[in-house]
């Protein structure tokens, strides 16, 4: 019985161990085609530089859609499509103007609009001010106090996390649901914090929301920098008047696409594992980190996958989703076809945080779950994974979890990431090449193991 | 004896567990310390933007012997001095000229001088070169084919590696060795292509080394940018000549000075734990990586704990040390002066990686012996150790390995260190504040738990 046992063991424990090596041959083989032949630094730049911020429904947005699907088709995969989605398309208009006027002496403060909101007037708005920090302070205030102004959401990133993730999340609803709340108080414009650890004079857009019951309040951004000055001259004399003006509207919905590359699966065809990332962008940079490092790395997964001559036992996908920014149209359509096309996909992988070095690998299981995948962390451990861990999820990907898709979120190392994020600062320059580049090389690796041995 | 077992096992599972806590806890206080009230970014810039490039003999590196003492004088540490130590005193002189002339064309390359290195006459250096890719293919020329020549050392940075420093270790003996190798084939000269990854229009300096009985010839690296064209350039035409000027020289050594902070332990007061960087740094940037970045951990390091109440059982320091650049005398003269003093140092930690992401801590230890510290490893992973490893060791703290003191390496992220390392471009804009303070509360935390526990 023993020696019995022993055998077993052997045997489990040799099949493993042949595994591991055939696996960790071919991520060394991917690795060394991405780094002597790689494309995804080359398409990185073409993406920015050639045709640069890309938000729904705009030129740049169709020409990225074109550029994929020709670049895409050029490799040689299965098959190549695009998915037909209706888009929002907000338009910024004008550069936004911003002043506050404190006891005669106006100061320029560096803003813009945050994404989906409405216009001013023509000539612009100005009004006093009300500071707060939270939505509780202002819910406190009598609407007697609030009507008629702007009011300025101050709450700055907490210094003292460990993730600059969790900061965003502790304060962006002043960006995403500002606009609301002031409205219901009776306010007549929103002025945010940037969203941002970086000191500095880049104002960060985003998209905002409204209700159609209340009152659309136009809402902008403001620099750290600048937002700190407005600080300082509303206690100073909290009679101050800002005055902000944006020509920014929404235009009716346009046709815009998903693009999808597939190699089709050699023993399990209608199961599927996709990688993606989103093909729009803000339009005040050039989108290089957010998200064209996503939509480079998920084409050039797919890439190195075939290029490593692997043939893939499921079917393998790279996504690239229309409309991340200020809708989420592209990601609700894949998930609404993969439904209605019976598709079942059995992980989805996004990377959208940033061509960063890989650090962590989020997925939607229990951590008793994620220790069968102990081995697969350590393959990938020399290309910078540190973890895998329960933070699973996405914004495009998160639709599918309707249908049981386990979702994957790629978590590069995140401490630069808002330094970026939806500014005029987000450009190709930013991007590391070799960073960029472990990160195909990981998600080309996990899709890899995946669609070999399934979840 | 089941249950003694059992018993056993809980008391040693709770007790481990209760240390583990308590650390967690103390940890975390550092984490806030340094985040709320840290000094380490804007000591890193004073270092950078008001002293600057502090090259060993220089009156900037003078000044920041000044600044680091009377630093770490004001925080309250039990005895704060400088341990002198003569040192090399080398000058770069006039800027660097240098082009190609091939068929009456000139083409100026960017160069600069090797570390070390000795002029060309005054008028410069004018002759045909060789270019070699290895020593070895240098060594089966004919002396009568290098002879009265300047040889071009033109080993790129390999792509297919993990780790940039391996890329570093590499190629580096082109720049270490190649005047020596030059001279001994009868060369005049040597130019050497930059040691990074990076492609761009920065040189990168760093030490040369030269033998008395073999002739000392100048040498100087050019941008790799420019590396490129000068190839391309001699292979249209093998007969293009170099020229360059540099009027660096050796001057005779000067007086300087390791700067040392102490905690005085409680238990057992003549073992040591230090943790260290190099205060000198290249001439031509403002050692903002390197090694300003570990200068200021270093510094607060000691002051993390200090501030946070901690009273280590063993003494720990923090030693900055002088002349890692050009001659290392800063590391010998400590490991001999703790040699004379018999302060038994049983742990060294060199932070010499430049400011970036905490990654890998490696240490002079064999990997059955790494298991033991396992929980460590589990304590800093979330402020970004990856994992502990077998790669211990640093120059500045090598001399004192022969007492038995076990070396410990900080490695963080390594993509951009040589993006910039003994550039110009090594500055304090390329420095970000919270991936250097991650690395500060890494160090604090591994002094703290290394003077608590012994290893």
């Amino acid at each position: 019985m023993k020696s019995a046992l022993l055998g077993i063991f052997i045997v489990f424990f040799s099949s493993t161990l042949i595994a591991q090596t055939k696996d960790s041959v071919l991520i060394r083989k991917m690795f060394e085609e991405e780094f002597h032949n790689g494309k995804s630094y080359s398409q990185l730049e073409y993406l920015c530089k050639k045709i640069g911020g890309r938000l729904s429904g705009s030129p740049q947005a169709e020409a990225a859609v074109n550029w994929a699907f020709k670049s895409l088709k050029s490799e040689g995969f299965d098959s190549v499509w695009l998915q037909p989605v209706m888009v929002p398309h907000w338009v910024r208009g004008e550069r936004e103007q911003a002043y506050v006027l404190s006891n005669g002496k106006k100061t320029e403060l560096s803003i813009c609009a945050l994404g989906n909101s409405v216009g001013t007037p023509k000539s612009g708005l100005k009004a006093k001010v009300i500071e707060v920090k939270t939505f509780e302070e202002l819910r406190a205030m009598s609407d007697e106090s609030v009507k008629g102004k702007i009011v300025y959401f101050s709450r700055p990133f907490p210094d003292n996390v460990l993730s600059c993730g969790s900061a965003y999340g502790n304060t962006v609803n002043q960006r995403g649901q500002g606009p609301i709340e002031a409205a219901k108080k009776g306010a007549i414009g929103v002025i945010v914090r940037s969203m941002t650890h970086a000191f500095d004079d880049f104002p960060h857009t985003g998209a905002t929301n409204y209700k159609d019951s209340i009152p659309k309040v136009p809402g902008c951004a403001v620099s750290t920098v600048d937002a700190v000055n407005l600080s300082d001259i509303l206690k100073a004399n909290p009679n101050a008047e800002l005055y902000f003006r944006q020509t920014c509207e929404m235009l009716p919905d346009v046709l815009s696409y998903n693009v999808v590359a597939e190699i089709k699966g050699t023993e399990f065809p209608n199961e599927y594992v996709i990688v993606g990332g989103h093909l729009d962008s803000w339009d005040n940079g050039e989108g290089a980190h957010d998200d064209g490092a996503g939509t480079v790395q998920s084409m050039n997964a797919l890439r190195l996958i075939l290029h490593s001559g692997i043939k893939p036992k499921r079917s393998i996908r790279a996504v690239l989703f229309m409309n991340e920014e200020n809708g989420l149209k592209g990601g609700l359509k894949y998930a609404e076809l993969a439904e209605s096309n019976k598709e079942k996909h059995i992980a989805a992988i996004e990377t959208d945080a940033g061509g960063f070095m890989p650090r962590h690998i989020g997925f939607t299981l229990k951590k008793d779950e994620l220790k069968k995948y102990t081995a697969w962390q350590e393959l990938l451990g020399p290309y910078g994974v540190q973890a895998f861990d329960e933070n699973g999820g996405g914004a495009d990907i998160g639709p599918l979890r309707k249908q049981g898709t386990t979702l994957i979120g790629y978590h590069p190392d995140g401490q630069k990431y808002f330094d970026y994020h939806h500014t005029s600062n987000d450009t190709f320059d930013k991007v590391h090449k070799r960073e960029l580049q472990f990160g195909t090389v990981v998600l080309a690796s996990l899709v890899y193991l995946i669609s070999e041995y399934g979840l």
